[in-house]
């Protein structure tokens, strides 16, 4: 790579129609694309990890490993006849295929018609490809790089297309990696045993994950998706399951194309839960720390970060109050979701409230927790979450999604493409571009 | 400027230690700097305002005027003993000084130093200098830019300032155009009179503005700030302020620094007001334009438009609906303060809103502000934006500031310093390399 640099940089003095774009070292087509979602993961995030992450509120803030990679944003509005904020199968359509289409579409436009993702021209020029999720791997987002379908609820499809649709021959995802056992294993079928017909590595542990070999890896860690970063034991973190992927997709000369989504920031928002909010943060920087210390081990690897929306109305402060108590979250040892499902089984909410929330917890509010402990884990959950948010300052609006643009980070080469203000839908166009040749986007079938 | 750069183009390919950044059509010192702050207008509002301008939900979103200028991110945290999210006064001293301070600080740091700020160093240079804005020219942001204070409420004070703290025995500030004749004019001192004794034009309405020849002027439209946008007859926009400021500060060959203010997208988050939000959005990216227009023209106009932090918890869509309507904002053709006071004036509730607010009105709605009639004009304001914030899905958790990072734009000679993450002080640190070839902040006294 650094020869090919060298007479670019040499021929812009002398080549005047070259524009100075061309001169920068970036603008070299890389060899492979590690493209990171954070489902989401809108700007008060971003912003809001970085005050989690440090410990004090008047010193100096230090950056997160997002930080330094920032290079634009992206808007994300669906093009869907009843609603103008997308879902995550919209956005991720649109990244994956270059195409607005309706919420809930999965790899298909508002015709129907089946698109080409950039996972699939990515195996169609020979290389390999991944997708590492801590959702079901057949969930909104993986499903919209590996499948095609009319909705995104109909995962038991988007199962078989990963299995059933090939590219020249060839299955098309050669590493998955995520949740989602009730999906691939079903009365009807059991996709993990037609993959290792095939010659796939199925492993289910950390240990199996860790000692994997095979370039064809499918790894299912839990039924649907993986337990939260924060009550994760013995289910492997994001940044492992990426690492691994990167072990097998780096064997072929050729290159690769990986899918990684940190899943569950979302769901987090969803659920106005910033404890598990923060911690799937942690998990999804990881995982990009994972793939940026890859990307400049190897020099050939472009590596983007996005969001495919925010989620919940997220706000860093509320009420009128110029503070937001970031400790607070920090001294939460276990999610919400956790303590109230320990609850609803029966241990004491005063006993659970102690042992993982490390503030000073008044009497109103163990009280607030055990009023409702024989109602619904939700009821609980809510309950719990009602405090944390009260304490930490934190402003929800919504369980649903909003419409801002979401932030884009890039590294390697190539990467000064996706600076400044792009629409989703560029991120396939460009992929396309350093894929193909050409950016236009193609209809599958 | 042409010239210069191709001196520079053809050293970068032989002399080996320049830089790639070097070799950028872009990275030259400036003659002059127009530096642009949307106050509040946080990312959700830049996003929101493209949703505005369009008309269809569905239909691909057309950028805005700031969109394809779009270069960075900056932090906008105070460094106060007791708050962590910052308010108007830290944010703009950090930008205009390149120290972090407590919040209310109007360009002094934690020890209450005076520091110098860039609009004083570019007086200092022997430029020309200016600040717009839609707020009282003494409120925090330019105060910031032109005065020292303890706190932003000594708005005398920082008036007297504007005056008697002199650059080379010049006043420091040759065009100021905005509001506070309150402020300006006083028993005490007439600050308009002494400005006028030492040669500027003082002006107060938009005929004389345009007639306005001198370099010197003192423009002031209003006794506070200027009336809202929507709501705005005979006081100038802001884009017309920006175009005579320029007319008189592109006058001085050794160049000038403009501060531009769309100070009221502020206040109107503040005040949960949706429809003054994107009013004022309008009326800034209109200064916007007017101040790419003149950098286009020039060719040796550096242009940065930012924001000191996000106003109220604003968010794209609210309650689980993923939805946005700002076809409801659109239709509403005077600010909700002004129906309010209309209606408090004695005007019928169900005539005022009917006029203003051009959606299908149900007999609930205008009860609700009927009701309300005889109470206070906060009251019947509030009445009236709850069911715009209801009917166009606008969520909204605070009455302050939140802490998510804000957009940077940014336009010609050395703009590409400005991009990726930045620190609000990084905005004077690099004015100040820009003015003085250090990027040192300079303590004033």
């Amino acid at each position: 790579m650094k020869k090919r640099l060298a007479i670019t940089a040499f021929l812009a003095c002398f080549v005047p129609t070259m524009t100075t774009q061309a001169q920068t070292t970036e603008d070299v087509p890389p060899k492979n694309i590690i493209f990171l979602i954070g489902d989401g993961m809108g700007n008060s995030y971003t912003s809001a990890y970085r005050y989690f992450k440090n410990k004090s509120t008047t010193q100096f803030v230090n950056r997160t490993a997002f930080d330094g990679y920032l290079v634009g944003q992206q808007m994300t509005y669906s093009q869907d006849a009843k609603e103008n904020v997308t879902d995550s199968a919209s956005a991720a359509t649109a990244m994956a295929t270059g195409v607005k289409t309706y919420n809930a579409a999965v790899g298909v436009d508002n015709n129907l018609t089946k698109r080409q993702t950039v996972l699939e021209a990515a195996k169609k020029q020979g290389k390999s490809t991944g997708i590492v999720v801590t959702s079901q791997i057949t969930h909104a987002t993986p499903a919209s790089y590996g499948g095609h379908d009319k909705s995104r609820k109909n995962m038991h499809a988007i199962a078989n297309d990963f299995y059933d649709e090939k590219i020249n021959g060839q299955h098309k995802i050669d590493v998955m990696l995520g949740g989602g056992k009730a999906q691939m294993i079903r009365s009807d079928r059991d996709l993990t045993k037609e993959f290792k017909k095939d010659g796939y590595n199925y492993v289910t542990t950390k240990e199996a994950l860790a000692a994997n070999t095979n370039p064809q890896l499918l790894g299912l860690f839990a039924k649907e998706g993986l337990t939260k970063k924060l009550d994760r034991v013995t289910t492997p973190d994001l940044s492992v399951m990426t690492n691994a992927a990167l072990k097998q997709l780096d064997k072929n000369e050729a290159g690769f194309f990986l899918l990684v989504e940190g899943s569950q920031i979302d769901w987090a928002g969803h659920d106005n839960d910033i404890v598990s909010a923060m911690g799937e943060m942690t998990d999804f920087e990881k995982a990009f720390e994972a793939a940026i210390n890859f990307a400049k081990e190897d020099g050939e690897t472009l590596v983007i970060a996005t969001a495919d929306h925010s989620t919940g109305g997220f706000s860093i402060a509320k009420a009128g109050n110029y503070n937001w108590y970031p400790s607070i979250i920090r001294s939460v040892k276990k999610t919400p979701d956790y303590m109230a499902k320990k609850i609803k089984a029966g241990s004491s909410a005063s006993t659970i409230m102690k042992k993982y929330m490390k503030f000073s917890l008044t009497t109103k509010e163990i009280k607030s927790v055990s009023d409702v402990r024989k109602k619904s884990v939700t009821t609980i959950d809510n309950a719990i979450e009602k405090i944390i948010n009260t304490r930490s300052n934190t402003g929800w609006t919504t369980s649903g999604h909003t419409g801002d643009d979401v932030n884009i980070y890039a590294y390697g080469p190539s990467s000064s493409q996706f600076s400044g203000h792009l629409d989703n839908t560029d991120q396939a166009k460009k992929i396309f571009q350093l894929i193909n040749g050409t950016e236009k986007t193609i209809i599958d079938k």
